[in-house]
């Protein structure tokens, strides 16, 4: 399955953090891209083909203007993860019988319109917390766990497992 | 089980997001209570009693001046989350063997005493992404997704999960 995420109405200086964090979410548990808009950052696209130089992928984050035509023109299955919508263990055999998937993420206010556009709104947990966390809940269950074990391509750098302390390995390609 | 949560190093400013973020999803993600070091934060504590006045739980946000100490002193099983540990999935039922497991969360710093002080260093996933993604799916994946159907005592609102839109019932209690 190939999924792909859009983070909404980044603002610059509030959300670098989080928007940052959304975005290395979507690359290590292994979506294809992350979509943003609101104000474009360069200092965010950097910073994530930092981490794919150093640690490998083909990932990317990509500013777009107008959210409204990408979603009303993907082809695929449309999910908006809000703490309103129906829990995510209720549609996950669904989900996970399509091919290409979108997923929207918020900041505070999301436009009604969002809602009514998407094929589903999932909640993970009907609480309020995060979106990093519902991202990374969300992609656990439905890629099982894969992203534990990847070995993205084109990484310099691997982190080797380790009971105490850091072992990173240097490597060619 | 009985989860706590250690988030070290708090920077008032400029992790106010992120710490905030940690501690919703602990308190979401069933935990009892998360302690942190740093800057005392008295809007972030704010903002965590206004969310439980709202939707309810007893988890709290507690200051603490010494982290060595209560790592120290914690009578149950001691895990720091980090990238560069030993992937969830080999150590999972090691883990659910305890009662009571304290989870450590670093900002970008880490000292390489918390890496030797604690029991376990686990990772989800060896790449570089959030630690706000980290704890929420270590607590999914133990709690397996009980977290998904929670309803805590003493709310004052509750979200009935919704096709479209937003169902928030105000009730007494």
């Amino acid at each position: 399955m190939k999924i792909y995420v859009l983070r909404l109405f980044h603002r610059a200086e509030r959300d670098k953090r989080i928007t940052t964090h959304c975005a290395l979410v979507s690359r290590a548990f292994l979506t294809e891209q992350m979509y943003y808009c609101g104000n474009k950052d360069e200092k965010l696209e950097k910073n994530i083909e930092k981490v794919n130089k150093n640690f490998g992928s083909n990932f990317s984050v990509v500013f777009i203007k107008d959210w409204k035509s990408l979603i009303k023109n993907f082809d695929g299955l449309k999910i908006h993860l809000t703490m309103y919508g129906i829990p995510l263990l209720e549609k996950i055999d669904y989900i996970k019988s399509f091919n290409k998937v979108l997923i929207i993420v918020g900041s505070e206010k999301v436009p009604k319109e969002v809602y009514e556009m998407v094929d589903l709104n999932i909640s993970i947990t009907n609480q309020p917390h995060s979106e990093i966390a519902a991202l990374a809940v969300f992609l656990d269950r439905i890629f099982e766990g894969k992203e534990f074990y990847t070995n993205f391509e084109n990484a310099m750098l691997k982190i080797i497992p380790s009971e105490k302390g850091k072992i990173v390995k240097k490597q060619n390609y």
